[in-house]
């Protein structure tokens, strides 16, 4: 109690905390309302089936939640955390709930094609990705600090409100997640090297193993596979619906890195088909020193 | 008691075990000499460096140890654990040293270009790929029981004796490791779609975030990086010697995957480029149902 009345008295009178809003109760939806009910925050939820409001109540990851969007009329500040291909059709059958002074946010993996959508419908929209998850869904797996530190990307374009970023940033902040703030194409362009462009490499992996002509190989391949198979093809042996949309919503920017991806293998086997030894080398080490910047 | 009387009431009686010569006491050396050991067999070590011989018999990985290559005189079964490049010259200076019925393995990671310059140097090689290790090396780094459960390829040819396999293959099995036999082109073909392909294909996804034209993009990326990333370019940014003996030694194979990986890669890029969803949730779904046949 002591601590808690010394670190009051340091930090100047909050404003009021704004009554939370969350459109989509799953992994990502379920698990923010657990961490903002916990930090103090008043949590709507809506989602398209009762058995979820059901289970988010049940769960502590929301106060009330509904499948009629009128719940989000009291809503300060909307957490969008629909699938990527129906945000747009979210938002306009949210719409004629809401007050002009609600701000909406969405937890997208991708941004650029999502400001395009949303912004237009709706001024005050900050695009954000809380950069979390794993390979689980639904309400049953939310769980949380989901977020703590994770980074938390706004990307926010000339027209959008300092206030309407800072209600985000402070929620973000809350959550423990790492801030960061770029345009939505630098997002995208980010997100295309380090996610999508990796499923894309992994995925063609394991498809390439099925151009072995011989039954044999093929098989002892698959025997004697171990961490570095594992490793190298989880990611494209994932959940195919998701990277599906990565590649439909981040397309531009995806095509642009498998360009340069293809330049750079094509460099690769060239090295090799050449026996050029003190080249690949130099490839080998160069990797080796890069990837610790990644991580 | 009554269980080992009652086990050795079952089996024949057995030969008396083989000494055990072990030349190159690092990870792969030094494991295989803690654990031939501890199952009651005599082990002989040779290094090129004391300090090496000294630990190695502190560690208990070795009864003796010599940086002479006569210590080998003795043995009956000698276990190659140097490095591919140095296998075919540590041969020529051990023959003079050995009886003609001692029978010589190797570890190495690569078959076919082994056997061709060892088979005609010594007519008692088995050559053998014991599939464990670790990102550590040395004998430092040797640990009990890390060929448990891994697999153990042995690639005879036409003019191996079967006493000699039987050797090798007996002495995996005190290892508890799985036993294959192939052909060393077989070998040398499953290795390359599952251990030197996977290097090639995550070091050029490392290598290709290099041509990203913003800093700030290239920035971002490194910061927002996580398990995706992490996992996929594991054994591309990893030990650097290892990559580069694969491609020198294993080439021929490796060049072939390498050329169906890149035809794979097109049609991934030719859907992404047409918008060919269907295409793409096709490949990524038989990704999926692929996946876990290789763990």
């Amino acid at each position: 109690m002591s601590d808690s009345s010394a670190s009051a008295s340091r930090t100047p009178v909050s404003a009021p905390k704004p009554t939370i809003g969350i459109v989509g109760l799953g992994l990502i939806g379920g698990s923010l309302g657990l961490d903002l009910r916990q930090r103090g925050y008043r949590v709507l939820g809506l989602s398209r089936r009762d058995r979820t409001c059901e289970r988010a109540q049940e769960r502590g990851a929301v106060d009330q939640a509904s499948t009629d969007p009128s719940i989000m009329a009291t809503a300060d500040l909307i957490f969008l955390c629909t699938p990527l291909d129906v945000l747009e059709s979210t938002v306009k059958t949210l719409r004629p709930h809401l007050r002009d002074e609600t701000v909406l946010t969405d937890v997208g993996s991708v941004k650029q094609p999502i400001v395009e959508a949303i912004a237009p419908l709706w001024p005050n929209f900050v695009a954000g990705h809380p950069m979390a998850g794993n390979s689980d869904q639904g309400i049953e797996a939310a769980q949380l600090d989901l977020f703590a530190d994770r980074p938390y990307v706004v990307t926010p374009i000339a027209q959008t409100s300092e206030a309407a970023i800072a209600q985000v940033e402070a929620v973000a902040k809350a959550l423990g997640s790492k801030l960061y703030r770029c345009t939505p194409a630098e997002h995208d362009r980010a997100v295309a090297w380090i996610s999508h462009l990796p499923v894309m490499v992994s995925t063609s992996l394991i498809q390439a193993c099925r151009r072995e002509q011989s039954d044999a190989v093929y098989e002892l391949a698959q025997q004697l596979a171990s961490s570095g198979f594992r490793d190298t093809s989880r990611v494209g042996g994932g959940n195919s619906e998701l990277g599906l949309l990565m590649a439909r919503y981040n397309r531009q920017a995806l095509l642009q890195s498998l360009k340069d991806y293809q330049a750079t293998l094509a460099g690769v086997m060239a090295a090799v088909e050449a026996e050029d030894w003190p080249q690949l080398q130099a490839t080998l080490e160069q990797s080796n020193g890069d990837r610790p910047r990644f991580l």
